[in-house]
């Protein structure tokens, strides 16, 4: 078994954690799922699922140059964790912690990006609270509400199950990626990044999936994470050009990146993870039949605690993803330490070029 | 009637909220209640009750320096907006945001202040989001239920009702003066400062108060905002030393502050602020019978929208607390120059010394 608090993260979320009591009817523990599912004594059919997420160090490392950004993202990312439970949203409110330096146009961007992304989900804001504070945050809370008998957790794959992905993955990436090599802007513009979380594709997979996670940390570290719950591997072999989106596939050709740096790095792009027993693969593809965004066969689920990376040459190699999860404090915050040892680590998986 | 935007902070709310559409089964419009208020389907007997509230300026400008202060208030803070609806809280998620500098004793006293007030109220944190940040914020989503029928906003007081505050108040401001005068510690020891949100207090006046909203921002602070929703003012006449805690009579008279100054500071301490019809108010008086804390009479509503202050030598005066609403804006934040123009402004009402 893969310790959880081997990954620095992990470790810091159990040290808070330890300080506090469980609630008597949640029904998740520590680290099992995306949302906070909870037992409500006036609803009997359902959890009531809620989770909270804050968009704070993407503005203060550059990643996110353009406050709509950061307003589109705070509403997807915490919006994905109830997509990830299959839940039904309710609601969401909102936390703006904005530096009194900044002017109306930049905070007028930053709601637009929030009033876009709930347009597009179909969901609201139900109020919030402002702040003007010395550095930039923004932080959703969205709930919902996710049927007992059909409620997806981090926890419960086996082996020989399927492993699918809710859509195309990379472009959280490929948007790092620019950023941190300093490349021109116009390889991967920042408005590409606008990522959608998959609220239906959550709620339809809900009953045949065994497990699921969002990737909002990127593929491999969720896959990394799903093993430290499971116990149990994954295979990788799906065909890269339909798991990379195409605008992702063009910045590797350009630069010269392996595809699966673009799933290996830290910043996600909300797709769903899961895993789908064989006898349930036929009826939830049924599901998708007229449907425009379908899963992409990711890999299979083994028993092995590891990730396996099937290379376009053909070769299996089973990767490590711990030393990059915790990468980022090994090189104390220096980003530039940070994408120089990223790509030489990725390099020594000898998955090729 | 005042205009609510007359306040920046009230202006700053309309300015993001503009660009948001309202959830069709939202029960408050804005500024109407502490905690938003929705309908949901699967419940046809109560409300669900959402808040979210960030710690963040009272850490930037000195106010708190002791971090289990930082924890304690994050949890009070939101769950006193549950209180404010006479909700039943279901539970609470926190997002951290903590510069990477701070050592883990400093983060420990966060994590006990918050793990202590969840212990004094009996409730309890379902999980929650960790940052490492330039500037620390902490910040809290509450949720519960509060049944229809008696649910309270902050709108629908009358002419002639009764005004009570269900506690001593002037803690927050106490240590505001404090801090801001730079006087020493002991005066008034920022240990002293741990309010706790009037959760029971909130059920039980529920069925009786005509409108409710807590004393977060300080007790002119609120009754100003109240004014603004119901167009009807308030007549303060009660005994100062029942609505001031000893420990802050003690600290005026040793400052030579006068009493209102603990009530027109912007540093709260959850109190709730509540209107009775006079006709509810021996059935609710009755409720307190055997309870320790009893609501404290404030005054009464008058039609005229503004706030009355009875002096200490009987004279009946009218403030406006729009110009110390803004005070922070006008001097830009400089805290030097806040507390000399606060003294001057409450010295012209002409209520004394």
């Amino acid at each position: 078994m893969k310790p959880m608090n081997e990954i620095i993260e992990n470790a810091m979320i159990s040290s808070w954690v330890r300080h506090f009591l469980r609630h008597p009817s949640q029904v998740n523990q520590l680290h099992e799922s995306d949302a906070e599912l909870l037992e409500i004594p006036t609803d009997p059919q359902n959890y009531l699922a809620v989770t909270i997420d804050t968009v704070a160090d993407e503005v203060a490392n550059g990643l996110y140059q353009d406050p709509y950004t950061i307003g589109w993202v705070t509403v997807m990312a915490c919006t994905s964790d109830l997509a990830a439970v299959g839940a039904y949203p309710l609601g969401m409110v909102l936390s703006v912690c904005v530096e009194s330096k900044r002017d109306k146009a930049f905070t007028d961007a930053i709601a637009r990006g929030i009033a876009d992304a709930c347009q597009r989900l179909g969901i609201f804001i139900l109020g919030g609270d402002i702040n003007l504070t010395p550095s930039l945050s923004l932080t959703g809370c969205a709930f919902g509400t996710v049927p007992r008998k059909s409620v997806m957790t981090r926890c419960g794959c086996q082996e020989g199950e399927y492993l699918f992905i809710s859509g195309e993955a990379g472009i959280g990436n490929a948007l790092g990626l620019v950023r941190l090599k300093n490349l021109p802007g116009e390889l991967f513009p920042e408005t590409l990044y606008r990522p959608t979380a998959h609220i239906h594709h959550g709620q339809i997979i809900a009953p045949f999936a065994s497990c699921c996670m969002d990737t909002s940390d990127g593929v491999l570290t969720t896959l990394d994470q799903l093993i430290r719950l499971n116990n149990k591997g994954f295979i990788i072999a799906g065909d890269w050009d339909q798991i990379l989106s195409p605008l992702v596939w063009q910045l590797c050709k350009k630069t010269k990146t392996p595809p699966w740096a673009m799933l290996a790095g830290p910043h996600g792009e909300f797709r769903l993870i899961f895993t789908v027993p064989t006898n349930n693969v036929d009826s939830l593809l049924a599901r998708f039949q007229t449907t425009k965004n379908k899963p992409i066969l990711l890999g299979r689920v083994q028993e092995k605690p590891v990730i396996t990376i099937k290379s376009p040459a053909g070769d299996m190699k089973d990767i490590d993803m711990a030393p990059l999860r915790n990468l980022l404090d090994s090189v104390n915050g220096n980003l530039q330490r940070y994408v120089e040892e990223f790509m030489e680590c990725i390099s020594r998986w000898g998955l090729g070029e």
